[in-house]
């Protein structure tokens, strides 16, 4: 057989970046981290990544996966993100590395957290070890948005999910939303469900569509539920406060008497009120809960991502206020030219201020196409 | 060389597809027709396609290129449409092809013109020649979809295009709308415009825009210019009524003193009101122009293809009153959220009634997304 030329760093860096996408929905808020270490001879001698929250790094994992330890002489790592510095739930894994008889470590990008942050990779090259930066990074960037938004701002990452006619509808005159978009699409939904922190839906869409927001159709774990109600005035046999995953249900809510409700159990049993879930009170603004301390709170408990399943009230307000940072807008090819629209009053009036969304990209989704970009 | 396999039927019927082609825009309300000679050890030797309208057709321009007579020996003609078997404008091809020492003919599909309509290919088979009919039929039958339809309805082949926000508005809350869609997608426009017999503006459109509808950014031929104007009252001073394709506009109005008006043009002169193009006076119904027999009238004067290129209100009336066959909407990656919106009332009230385009696709055109659809 002909000799091969060796592969570069961008081909190892996508394998660690594959093994890094597998735990999905597993290891908020921690980042997903895939690592491959590659021996002298330029070949893949072991490989690991971050499985769930609390359990070892992607780093740990890929060391241990090396059968032949004396592989590791003058072994390259990639790992596609800075090794941490700090004691956290596992020891830290930049003076694990540090220790091995290894010639170099290739890294996507710095870790976004102050705790590490560049003190990873001073760790590695005080002791001798040569660090690459920048390997695919955008392609990392883009796997840990939730990560890196929640790290950078405290809040979770916000992704509004639509799903309406082509000229902009999401239920007809009759009031009926089901089913405007397909299969496919629906499916691609489960699947978000179960990679995103929590699911989110407003008052309305509660109330109407009475939705469990669980996972269907796709294996995968069970997100939290959020429901924005303002007034605390929702029935609680809906499903998000009465099914099995009733402990899985948040609801946000300015009424300040609903944590006091809360504090008498058996008087909300009796009310045939009693609800398992969590309650979160915050502020109320222009009659309305207060979404940015919502999600600031949301932020403060660990909640990295947020898919929201809003109507259009919900929907349109996210926008107005500026706290949507990714859209996932599913177009069937149908046309109602009446009901309830996607979206009303995002605070645009004029044609120069127009919401042109970035990083765009359109993917067929069975008939439907899905219009993905980033505000 | 080593010897190859003969091209199929399907190749070299692609081959004339691709020919056929080239004339669009220029023979209406003929059809496009292409044709590929092959000599009986299976090698191109003469090809032709209709080029304009009154001009030869596509067989004789294919028997004519084909330089040494004697490969018509046995040779398979493959024709996009059935040869004609009637004296129109040009003497008839079944029989000039049937004269030829050809041995097979291979057509997509049978000419729907009632003066052909298979008498072409009776012609032929009476004279020996071997017939095979349906090779990339489908194909054939898209190609001359206008004109199919115009023979088959009488009516023009309705095409409406719209270019829209993300969530389905045309213009901005100040009325501005231009422009949503990209630069590439309006290039795409003006193509169509060549390749359409008539280009179709509402009054409003006609008014607020002041379009030329010319084509520009491409090379190609002005197409006929109709604008609906119920009280005959658009100001002669617009674009289409004074630039120099003013002969080339047609004004359909439910005004009877229309055309009494245009028999006095020193009087309209006088009046600033003169226009040198055509005015076509159909019925009132519910206080709009009649558009079905508008496009009855279009039909009968030769008019095979519009392209629609509305407002809300003449694109909702046409897609309510079902006279649209094809809808092509570019959605560009933006939102605005309030300002006109692309379709009010198409006469749908409920889910189950939902327009469902068919044979849908979605191309990516610039940073826009085109959805083609049929009704």
């Amino acid at each position: 057989m002909p000799e091969q030329a060796p592969h570069s760093d961008e081909y190892w860096m996508q394998q660690a970046l594959d093994l890094a996408k597998q735990a999905k929905g597993h290891v908020a808020p921690n980042p997903l981290v895939g690592c491959v270490i590659v021996s002298s001879d330029g070949k893949p001698v072991g490989q690991g990544y971050h499985k769930k929250f609390g359990e070892a790094h992607s780093e740990v994992n890929a060391v241990e996966s090396v059968k032949d330890k004396k592989q590791l002489k003058d072994a390259t790592v990639y790992v596609t993100l800075e090794p941490c510095s700090h004691q956290g739930k596992t020891p830290p894994c930049a003076p694990m590395l540090a220790k091995l008889p290894i010639k170099k470590v290739v890294i996507a990008m710095k870790d976004p957290n102050p705790d590490v942050d560049g003190k990873g990779i001073l760790h590695l090259r005080n002791n001798g070890i040569e660090v690459e930066v920048g390997v695919l990074k955008k392609e990392a960037e883009k796997l840990n948005e939730f990560f890196i938004h929640h790290q950078t701002f405290g809040r979770p990452f916000i992704t509004l999910k639509v799903a309406q006619t082509a000229d902009g509808f999401i239920a007809a005159a009759d009031g009926e939303s089901q089913w405007i978009t397909g299969d496919q699409s629906r499916k691609l939904v489960h699947k978000w469900r179960s990679e995103y922190d929590a699911v989110l839906v407003g008052r309305t869409t509660a109330m109407v569509d009475n939705p469990s927001l669980t996972v269907r159709h796709v294996s995968g774990r069970q997100p939290k539920r959020i429901v924005i109600d303002g007034p605390y005035e929702l029935p609680k046999d809906l499903n998000l406060f009465s099914d099995k995953f009733e402990e899985k249900t948040t609801i946000i809510t300015w009424n300040k008497e609903a944590s006091a409700t809360d504090a008498d159990p058996m008087l909300k049993v009796m009310q045939q009120n009693y609800f398992r879930g969590e309650v979160l009170q915050v502020s109320k603004v222009d009659g309305h809960v207060d979404l940015r301390q919502s999600f600031k709170l949301l932020g403060e408990k660990g909640i990295s991502s947020i898919l929201v399943e809003g109507g259009q009230q919900l929907s349109s307000a996210l926008i107005r206020q500026g706290l949507v940072d990714k859209l996932e807008l599913f177009i069937a090819p149908k046309l109602l030219g009446a009901g309830t629209r996607s979206l009303i009053n995002i605070g645009i009036n004029k044609m120069k201020e127009i919401a042109e969304l970035k990083e765009v990209s359109w993917t067929r989704v069975g008939d439907d196409i899905l219009l993905t970009g980033y505000f």
